[in-house]
């Protein structure tokens, strides 16, 4: 499968759909926003939606099904949440139990699926705006933190806010706030820089998530929330069956990573 | 002169006009814009028109008059920036030399007014917006240090940037960058933030213009493009005459801060 062909979200789907794409969609389909996916019963949905909601920064919702419902109407109308992503994780009681490329024989009447921003977009649009951004420029995952600031809590769901961090030069970070707050959709601006022991962060050469990057001189760090917030929060809660994107496999959407720009 | 009755531009300025108003214009005609005046011989008035040009962050030009002209058109048509000022100061071959509450004996035909946003006008918006301002707390003179960042020259005008600081957390921080971002007429986002040895700034606590501010504990030093820069060099280039406000005792202009918002 030449990713070279799939210049838009439906080209994606429907090469999972076919099974001729199981891999990660990073560069995929370039301008069409990405997003994570969330599955989850509808008694455990809606404590999920009210995190979301009481928590938008690390948990952006794109879009929200109705249950049983397989297409996300305002991110990808033509889509089949089921089949749509190239690969996906099933997770029982907290624990990975499948990670198979379609989930219709998991599939129940009463999932509700969320649809939820990524920072793909807005590292597209620091890039475009001649911010670098390390670990894109290495290769890697970003490097992820655990902090010690409490989410909003929201029925079972509870936990931590996670923070993805880039390295910057001060212009640059002056640049990242201008540039992501275009986005809130996409997590938006950060939520703190230059001080990572406020956040309690004893070591930024050792994420929690993600891989380490260098700093160079005169870099400070630059943190935004991060979408494996509501992850690790579902993990907390261990509910009976909750199913998820693989890492980086993610749901390619029709929304232009612009749309979803204000301003 | 009770302050509580001027509540717009045309008030302050016919206070000013009339011998009644002498002192700091700070608080006055909340909602108007305040700006920094530079009057120069037109001879002189080409480079300096060059100068803000290439260096817009520290010299915003609102408005500039054709020679002789005393009203500001765009800034307060009804103005006169002979008599409109509380009080101005004058200086020869870069010598203060009268600080007078009106210019009429020292007006010249081809005098070119240079009307130059100020910092009131986004200091205002982030109190609107709760980031606190520590120096207006405080009621100090804001801190500013001399960096070692060239301005772009132009003639006979050049000289380092010049910024002011504000200490903030980094939550304000990025809210301040921001706010400020929709005042490019006012100096706009900030220049700089967490690390003033990059500017070549030894020691906040002494600043080269200005009052110091403490630090409270978490707190981030935020740098700004200040309107000390064009002053500075001008002082540098010691014109035969150029005629400024005198600090404090600002030109209150008819813009509505609100209207120097872009967005």
């Amino acid at each position: 499968m030449s990713g070279a062909t799939l210049t838009t979200g439906t080209h994606v789907r429907e090469a999972c759909r076919a099974g001729l794409l199981t891999g990660q969609t990073s560069g995929l389909a370039p301008g069409f926003a990405q997003a994570n996916l969330v599955v989850l019963p509808a008694d455990w949905a809606q404590d999920f939606l009210l995190f979301c909601q009481r928590n938008p920064k690390p948990c952006p919702l794109l879009d929200v099904t109705e249950p049983g419902q397989v297409a996300p109407t305002r991110a990808a109308p033509t889509g089949d949440l089921r089949t749509d992503l190239p690969r996906y994780r099933v997770w029982k009681h907290g624990e990975l139990v499948s990670e198979p490329t379609d989930i219709l024989a998991f599939w129940q009447d009463d999932f509700v699926s969320f649809v939820i921003g990524c920072s793909f977009t807005f590292e597209a649009a620091l890039l475009r705006s001649g911010v670098p951004v390390r670990h894109i420029e290495l290769g890697r995952n970003v490097p992820m933190y655990q902090t010690n600031i409490p989410c909003a809590p929201a029925g079972r769901f509870h936990g931590p806010l996670v923070v993805s961090m880039r390295p910057m030069k001060p212009a640059d970070a002056i640049r990242a706030v201008q540039v992501t707050s275009r986005y809130p959709s996409v997590h938006g601006a950060p939520v703190h820089l230059g001080m990572p022991d406020q956040l309690g962060i004893a070591d930024l050469a050792r994420p929690d998530f993600g891989e380490s990057v260098p700093f160079h001189d005169g870099e400070l760090p630059v943190f935004w929330a991060c979408g494996v917030t509501p992850q690790a929060a579902i993990m907390a809660a261990r509910p009976p069956l909750v199913i998820t994107h693989s890492p980086g496999c993610m749901f390619v959407t029709d929304l232009r990573d612009e749309e979803l720009a204000v301003g």
